[in-house]
């Protein structure tokens, strides 16, 4: 292992390529997202990673450049916009703890009298839509901006097609959202909550708009390119924190233990991770495994700090 | 004790009278239900007792010919409807075990992938419905048709303004009714499941409709006055089975060991319950202990079955 | 359908014949304990059945005279023990709802902060062990002397083989021992409890000792045979809807549904139901189905009342 | 905030002393864990805090020479002792995820089929304990010298009392070993396996003897002052990465948010805390706040992070 190594930057380039050759047998170990038409059609055989670092350099290889829906990823932007705002009332609405449950589990939101574990889990991320939506006028323009602002690239769009499939069969986030609703811990209405929550999950962007979208996780809150202020640095680092700990569903340990970096994933097959102070990493493989991560984007990031030796610990 | 007494009937009248006044000390015990303001403004004094025997006697005290929402209590009527035509699918979708947790809960819902314990949870009375509606083209017409037959009683009506009420409330409900639906265990449009379900939970009845009402479950499915069948006899007696394992909430097993007979109650404030063979004994204190059953209600069942020694044990 | 039909009670000796018949092909459907090897070892093809009415006649059939290990049976014996004499005070250990889990659950207990949910699930058998205990000089003795004069057999004894080969095994149980230890709910040696319970559980009886020894409960308390009092008519009624409630592990609801009668069962293969005012009926069959009870026997018991149209209900 | 700052290391002395000044108000908020006499008579006012940096230097205040009850604290060094030799086979035992629930939770252990959640819940590092039993032939005088060679320290012992009183009171450990024993998940003999686990608890160090043995952690496996190496790269940052998720009850995620390091704690109200390649740091003071952390410790660790801009984030 080449613990505390410095690497030349262009290995980067060589590294993932490398990764890229190896976890190739894995892709059609992993069972693509089938609950919406529209992400049920993707190729189980894309494969696609980025990196950005702090110093501005990018490296890709594959599918890199295709979007792909963000889905669960996208919870980190609507976070990012009321972290600052809201401080602490925020966590009377949402807890930091890591769930061991699903992701779109109703058990523990009854145990826990309406507060959602942590702002990651459905129902956390619902009560944190309903925050932004609390504090801007027109939520869906607004988190558009956002993400546009983060990733430095004004095409970003909404999937609209995604957008009313995941409405058509999002019945267990209407439970969710009713759920919180009875506890008194949703303002908005239902319905518009709902809405706004199911277009931020069809948000679509490739590998390289994820790793600079996040770069500012890296970077104490700053976009090191454009140098916009994207939150405060404790802000920065609290929301690497709770990546730590909730971002990668009820496997949150288990990341920790093999990549040993915060990140967040999405069933549509996204994960991207931060290695603080240097550099973002974003992949993209369709195929999940049984707890909802994409299973050949895991083990690419495992070989990642493997190889690199980049690990927070 | 009075064990296998013969009562002449006269003395049914004279019992009541004297738990009616025993009672009364706990009528300001219980909590009146409050969730909606229809209900909550019912004055917890209100007490009423109605018995109506197979022979067709009928008796009462108090505020027994006072309508109020029968809420869960009509939960009996929609079973009754679906139970001898669907046969054994019913119990495809809904199971027959007492639950042991509140009657709203959706913790059992999610570790029993989407069937409900059993018919009187609130979510197995929407999948009851849901049934229902499969085989009434006009099911709230249907409903009352069937609960004014059952009663005896043509001016039965829906309270609209409860109804319309527990729509606007209903959050709880219709996170339940979207989660079944998530499990595909609705087949309606969950709104139209909620809006007959809401209705049926405001069907107005009083203690002596009840009593009349429930008379065909002590007389083998045939109402013995109209002689009119409301089900078959086997029906009839796994309907009380039903109701003495899961009517009174999860506090059940404490109702059975107390009173004795199968009953259901709602958060009305009314309790039904069935000697069968014999009668039936409705019962209404709007106060509810904190299982959410008539507080003053069950103690005076409990005072009838020791004071008459009926019991089906 | 027999029902309110008058049997000539010559009728019982055939209608038990023909069920034993009927059942036949079932008996290999179930699987028998097997965690100790004294259980395993029973043949499945074993059947048995008896009838013992208020009046004083014995009907049987089959293995009904081949002692087998009455296992959770047994827990309706120290439970009538302490009924009278300890009163409402042993409600303040245990509750008296249906569990909804299975017998050896441990999750409850932690839930309900170690108040088991009622007597007959383990955890709640234990307490009641603990009950008789501190009541009963020699408790091993005391249990046999009772369990002897309600079947009116001198002759009957644990089985020392399965007590010890309990012990060996019963590893889960020592754990709820222990847990409730750690609530303060069980007052006497965690390892005392544990024998007494090992030994109480591997108590041998016959189908025709059972239909005997619970016969007091379709009496009023009262053994009609030796007329010798056992309890009191009211705990008669009570431990009657415990049964009914909570006799069948977290099948209790099925059986009320199927059956109609109270019942206590054993993973030895043992059933005892009780029809109050007029009979009881035991049945063995070593084949469970997956929650624990008689698989071939719970079919007897169904076709029985199907036959007799017997119900409480 | 002094992100990235390079700190005169000299500064670390006035840091905890100002530290120890401002959480002074803090000490009697919380509860002294009083479960056995030993533990129930520290008083509350002690406070101590200790740094170790990987360059050798010691920096300390307060109590921080005064040995108290490691209590969870431990389970690290058993954890080490089985890591590098017994490698995955040790995850087919236990899990690696957060646990949400207290540390001496039965539930998740029965619905996860006696597999802990992870090894620092207790039944986790019973099983931990039970490995390491099977592979040391004197566990406890291994355990005892795997310590003090981590700690430097050559005097470090068990306190006897404590171990005796833990066996005297523990019986959620009693259970929660009985259970594991149920489900085949502990291979020594119960008793056997509870007094190592009790006497690892009751193993005594100071905060200064803390940081040093954690030293190890910090410095990828081998301990920078002895030169000794305790286990692999690979397993002292994967004991890191578990420590992050796991390490305070299920305080996790709110330790992670606010302090941004790997920790475990302990109820006798130690915390050890490790910055990765920097230094370690350990403090102490009794009274717990409701999940068992020591509150005054865990708010000195964030004003360290918040003075020190010191995170892994």
């Amino acid at each position: 292992m080449l613990h505390n190594a410095i690497f030349n930057l262009m290995e980067y380039q060589s590294i993932i390529n490398k990764i890229s050759e190896e976890i190739r047998p894995l892709l059609n170990n992993g069972k693509v997202a089938s609950y919406i038409p529209a992400l049920a059609r993707v190729s189980p055989n894309k494969f696609g990673m980025a990196i950005s670092t702090v110093r501005g350099e990018v490296f890709s290889c594959g599918d890199a450049g295709e979007r792909f829906s963000t889905q669960s990823i996208s919870k980190v932007f609507t976070l990012a916009m009321v972290m600052d705002s809201m401080g602490d009332a925020l966590w009377e609405r949402v807890g930091r703890e890591a769930s061991g449950n699903p992701f779109n589990s109703l058990v523990q939101l009854e145990y826990e009298h309406g507060i959602p574990r942590n702002p990651f889990v459905n129902a956390g991320a619902l009560v944190v839509t309903d925050c932004m939506m609390l504090e801007n006028a027109h939520p869906l323009d607004d988190l558009l901006d956002f993400a546009r602002k983060c990733a430095g690239n004004p095409t970003l769009d909404y999937d609209r097609e995604v957008a009313a499939s995941e409405k058509a069969t999002g019945h267990r986030n209407a439970a969710l959202a009713w759920f919180l609703k009875s506890y008194g811990n949703l303002v908005n209405d239902v319905d518009k909550v709902l809405d706004v929550y199911f277009h931020q999950c069809s948000l679509a962007m490739s590998c390289t708009d994820l790793a600079r979208a996040f770069l500012f996780l890296a970077h104490g809150g700053t976009d090191p390119v454009s140098e916009k202020i994207i939150c405060g640095p404790r802000q920065a680092k609290r929301i690497n924190a709770l990546m730590q700990t909730c971002g990668l569903y009820d496997e949150g340990g288990e990341f920790t233990y093999r990549v040993g970096l915060p990140g967040k994933s999405g069933v549509g097959g996204g994960i991207v991770a931060v290695m603080p102070g240097e550099l973002t990493i974003a992949v993209w493989s369709p195929g999940l495994n049984s707890a909802g991560n994409s299973l050949a984007g895991s083990k690419a990031l495992e070989l990642f700090t493997t190889y690199t030796a980049k690990s927070i610990f």
